[in-house]
């Protein structure tokens, strides 16, 4: 099987909605008149974002996904994505399980493949995401303001746990380590969320590398601090047997969950309330905006006490 | 140094002409009304398309323009590019060289980059682009109509020298092997004669497999025939001390030239001509589209007698 033979068999599919897919130079594509296009990529690569010996079908699945999720951040709808696929040797039963997961995510999202490059080397997969929002509606970072309530879309720290059993340093019940690796493996970006926060949320972003790190983006570009109530965040029930360090390293600093995280005005509490009621998908509020003080940290984690806590970790570093 | 740092420091640039650059979830841009976008991706992987110890500043020209010649194929306007980048560590010089290459290019083309993605890795680079094209003007190819020229903008075979000679099988002067190093490190997209084509052309690509091979999908996506006239090809002046057998495989087999490939009607020849005269970019005739027939090879090359050639190469396969 060559590459044009593979490209056929495993990321060609009828793409109804674009003027141009997968076999020329490039695809062709429109846009709505009055929307912009969101452009995002995200790169993955064996041994560093995930083992080489992963499942192929929840590798296919995560790739889409967290390209998905950035969308979600964006308050976009997705409308199309590229695939820049490296693989080490023709393996059919991998390709085909990769290219079965992420289309199953694609479809489920009605989001074409228009095109894309695939060779030989080292395993590595970039995927280039585009979506639509209507000009200037888009949720940016740097919206926040002050007196902005901070929400988040839901528990977290699960996949973080999940990194941590893999790892050996947390001993997880089975049970609860399939439920972990779920999450690790499949996220669910939340995609109608973000299309539903448009208008009602000043900032938006997803949490990949992290809710502290991932939130002091949103500080720095919007000029504030974030103050995190830490017995308001949510915590998965997953993380219920381990100490309680790990439980706020995990719902804190841990990457992976892809759920969103983003500030609103303490008028929208309602509105916003009943939005994760029509979506189920709960939603929680988590702290609060205030102004910028040079000399004190961007994002601060409170206790019960109203005491700031002293935590020993950040976001995740690709470069580390 | 971390991630961010990276990107500000090696990849962040003013972006004027776009709606947001980077450092959000996602780049916004618009798009001219009565436009499409073309899309294309090009990746390239370190010992597969060049050797892990490449001249950064060439391999970041090379990125960009493999990809910007699959705009000037389309007739797209390019309008901006994103960058997936994996590294194997955190190495300065090579950065500062790699986006000094890179970005030389794109201010040539007045294209910036609005986003991407940077991790540790094995060495390869992924660059997706965009163009912009009134609708319904893009050149594919799938257009070729029976009777149209055959047309390359350049000499071809010096990129596929250089590679000759690097793995040893010929042997060339120093002062040409440079030059055809120049012509696979530094090849020039031949953006201005894509645009100006549309109209004129019914069907176009970009030669980077080979001239044949790109030539088949012409020919298989307008269901076409195309015959070649050897004597008309335009071998690379660089190619004058290869025995005749090897000039044939550079020239029509060599991939890397990044020349254009198109086919138009015999009516517009005077104007073409005149066209390549004001773009300072010789374009050759070098054969014609006949009918589709299932008994005969999709391409042909003819000697001078008008005998059908026996040629034992074909195009690049990314997956042999």
């Amino acid at each position: 099987m060559n590459e044009f033979d593979l490209i056929a068999k495993y990321f060609t599919r009828p793409t109804p909605d674009v003027d141009l897919g997968v076999g020329d130079d490039a695809a062709l594509i429109s846009v709505s008149a009055g929307h912009q296009l969101a452009i995002s990529v995200d790169m993955l690569v064996a041994g560093r974002h995930f083992f080489a010996d992963a499942d192929p079908e929840r590798l296919g699945h995560k790739c889409l996904a967290v390209n998905l999720s950035d969308m979600a951040a964006m308050g976009a709808k997705p409308t199309w994505f590229t695939l820049s696929l490296a693989l080490p040797e023709m393996n059919e039963p991998w390709l085909a399980a990769f290219s079965r997961g992420m289309f199953a995510l694609a479809d489920q999202f009605g989001v074409p493949l228009i095109g894309g490059d695939t060779t030989r080397g080292p395993l590595s997969i970039s995927i280039q995401i585009a979506g639509e929002v209507p000009k200037g509606a888009a949720l940016l970072r740097s919206g926040a303001l002050v007196g902005d309530d901070i929400w988040v879309s839901g528990p977290l720290g699960a996949a973080a746990a999940a990194v941590m059993h893999r790892t050996g340093r947390v001993e997880l019940p089975a049970a609860i380590a399939l439920r972990c690796d779920l999450r690790l493996d499949l996220p669910t970006p939340r995609v109608a969320l973000g299309q539903a926060l448009r208008g009602l949320a000043n900032s938006a972003m997803d949490i990949s590398d992290g809710l502290l790190g991932d939130l002091a983006h949103i500080c720095e570009q919007s000029q504030v601090m974030a103050i995190i109530d830490f017995n308001k965040v949510p915590q998965a029930i997953e993380l219920n047997s381990l100490n309680s360090i790990l439980v706020a390293e995990a719902s804190l600093a841990g990457g992976d969950d892809y759920e969103l995280c983003f500030t609103a005005s303490p008028a929208n509490r309602a509105e916003i309330e009943t939005l994760g009621s029509a979506l189920s998908t709960p939603l929680f509020r988590v702290g609060s905006i205030a102004t910028f003080d040079a000399n004190q940290p961007m994002v601060q984690v409170i206790d019960t006490q109203g005491q700031r806590m002293n935590l020993a970790f950040s976001g995740f570093d690709h470069f580390k």
